[in-house]
C-alpha cells in the first residue's frame, strides 16, 4: 500500500484504534482523522496516539480523506457508509470491519455515488475486551483479513483494500459475502454462542471451582453483548445452521457415552484433538 | 505441612512432575521417589529435577515413604493404590490426583490395611499438554484443590492431605466424593466435551479461518483423548446430566434467535457475559 495523505476512521474503539496505531507505526498515512459522536472517546483515541485529529462533525471530518474505514457496530454500518458517502467530495474508497458481510454489501450495492467505492472487509482479529485502551498496532499482524467483493466491485478498489490489510500485517483472503457469512458463522459466531451458553449455564457454586479449561472455553463470552446480538441476528440463517450441526454432534457424543459405545466416544475425542492439534497452541 | 523425609510419586507426567518440582522448591521433602513402569519417562523426570530417585520396582520404591501421591490415569488409580498398599510396611498416607472421585474413593473404602490411609484429592490444575517436560513448580499456585473425605476418613489424614495442597500454593476445598463429581462434571468435564465437539465439527476449510476466539474455545480439546475417555466414562452420570442442561439452554438460545425473540437472546448473552466477567481474565 502506498502511503495515504489522509485516512478517516469512523469509530475508534478496539478495532478502529488498532487500525490507527498500525497505520501510524507503519507510516502509511500522514493524517488520521477519528470520527464519532462521543467527544470523550475521540479524545481518548487521540491521547493514545491512534489518530492525529478528531471530529464529531463528519462532513468536515471526511473532507479530503482518500480512504475511510467504518468501524462501528454491524447494525449501523450501512447507514453510516451512506451518510459518509454524501459528504465525500473527491474519489473516496470506503471499507468496513463488520463481522457479517452479505447484508451490508448487498444493501450498499448501487446505492453510492460514482466517485465513492465500497468494499467489505472483515479482519479476523479482536478480543473480548472493547475500547481504544486495548488497541494495539499489531492486532492484525499474522491474522486473516477477509475481503468480500461482488461481481460489480471495481478491481482497483478490491486491490486497494487488500493492500491495506496486507500493509497492516494480515493474510488476505477474498470470498463472496455470502460464503464469508457461512464460514464465519461456523468459526466465529458458533464459538461465541457455545461459550456464552456454557458461561450462562453455570451456577454460582460451580463458578467458584472453575479451572483454566473453563476459563479458556468461555473467554469470548465476555464480549460486548449488544454488539454480538447484532452480529448473530444479522447472520441468523448461518448461525442457526451451525448451532444445529454442533448440537447434532453433541447429541451423538452424548448418546455414545450413555450407551457405552466406546468406539464412537473415542472417535469424536480423537477427531477433536486432531483438528485442534493441527492449529497449534 | 511439616517437611517429610520421603515422598513417593507414582506417575511422573505433568501433574506428578509438577508435584515433585513444587515439593523440592519449597523444601518439603528430602527424598522424592518417582515410581512407574517406564524407565525412560522416569529418567526424564529425574533429569528435570522433579524427583531425587526413581524405581520401576514399586515394592522397594515405597519402602520408607510416609506419603504417596498416585498420579496415574483415572482408570488405574484403584488398582495402583491397592498394589502400593501391599508394599507399605509403616504408617503411610496415600492420596491421588484423579479427576473423578466417587468410584475411586468408594472402591478403596475398607479395602486397605490399618496402617495405610487413603484420602482422595483433585487439584484443579493442569493443561492440555501432557508429559513431565511441561511440569512446573507453580502449577498448583493459586488454584483450587478439592479433597474428598468420607465419614470414615480419619481427621488427621484429611488434615495432612489438605496441608499438602496448601503447601503447594492451592486453596483447599473439601467435599463429599459424589458432590465433587457432580460439580466437576459441570465445570471441567462439560467444557471438555463442548470444546471437543466444536473442534471435531469443524471442516478443513473452516479451520483455515479460525480466529483467536475459536482457538481459546477449543484449546482443551487437545488434551489426551484416552485419559479423557476414562474420566468421562467414570463420571458418566453427571457428565450426561451436564450435557443435557447445556443442550437445553443452547436449544433455548437457538429458538429465541430463530423466532426473533430479542429479549431472550439478550438475556442469555448478558448472563453469559456477567458470569464470565465475574471470573476475570
Amino acid at each position: 500500500m502506498k502511503p495515504r495523505d489522509s485516512v478517516a476512521l469512523l469509530g475508534v474503539g478496539l478495532i478502529g484504534g488498532s487500525i490507527g496505531l498500525a497505520l501510524r507505526k507503519r507510516k502509511l498515512a500522514r493524517r488520521i482523522i477519528g470520527l464519532g459522536r462521543n467527544s470523550s472517546r475521540l479524545r481518548s483515541a487521540r491521547r493514545r496516539g491512534a489518530v492525529t485529529a478528531t471530529s464529531t462533525r463528519w462532513e468536515t471530518g471526511v473532507a479530503g480523506a482518500e480512504l475511510i474505514v467504518v468501524c462501528t457496530p454491524v447494525g449501523q454500518i450501512v447507514e453510516h457508509v451512506l451518510e459518509l458517502a454524501e459528504y465525500c467530495t473527491g474519489p473516496t474508497l470506503i471499507t468496513d470491519v463488520g463481522s457479517t458481510k452479505r447484508h451490508i454489501v448487498e444493501s450498499l450495492e448501487d446505492q453510492l455515488p460514482a466517485h465513492v467505492q465500497f468494499v467489505g472487509s472483515h479482519p479476523m482479529a479482536g478480543s473480548e475486551k472493547t475500547g481504544v485502551r486495548y488497541s494495539r498496532a499489531d492486532l492484525f499482524a499474522g491474522r486473516v483479513a477477509i475481503v468480500t467483493p461482488t461481481s460489480s466491485t471495481p478491481k482497483e478498489a478490491i486491490k486497494s483494500v487488500c493492500l491495506l490489510w496486507e500493509a497492516l500485517g494480515s493474510r488476505v483472503i477474498t470470498m463472496a459475502p455470502g460464503v464469508h457469512d457461512q464460514v464465519v458463522g461456523a468459526v466465529s459466531h458458533l464459538p461465541h454462542v457455545v461459550a456464552t451458553v456454557l458461561a450462562a449455564a453455570s451456577s454460582r457454586r460451580e463458578q467458584q471451582l472453575v479451572s483454566s479449561g473453563w476459563m479458556d472455553t468461555t473467554r469470548i463470552a465476555a464480549g460486548d453483548a449488544r454488539l454480538w446480538q447484532q452480529i448473530l441476528e444479522d447472520n441468523k440463517v448461518h448461525v442457526l445452521k451451525s448451532i444445529d450441526q454442533f448440537a447434532e454432534l453433541l447429541q451423538q457424543f452424548r448418546d455414545a457415552l450413555a450407551e457405552d459405545d466406546r468406539r464412537s466416544v473415542s472417535r469424536i475425542l480423537k477427531a477433536g484433538k486432531r483438528n485442534r492439534d493441527a492449529l497449534g497452541s
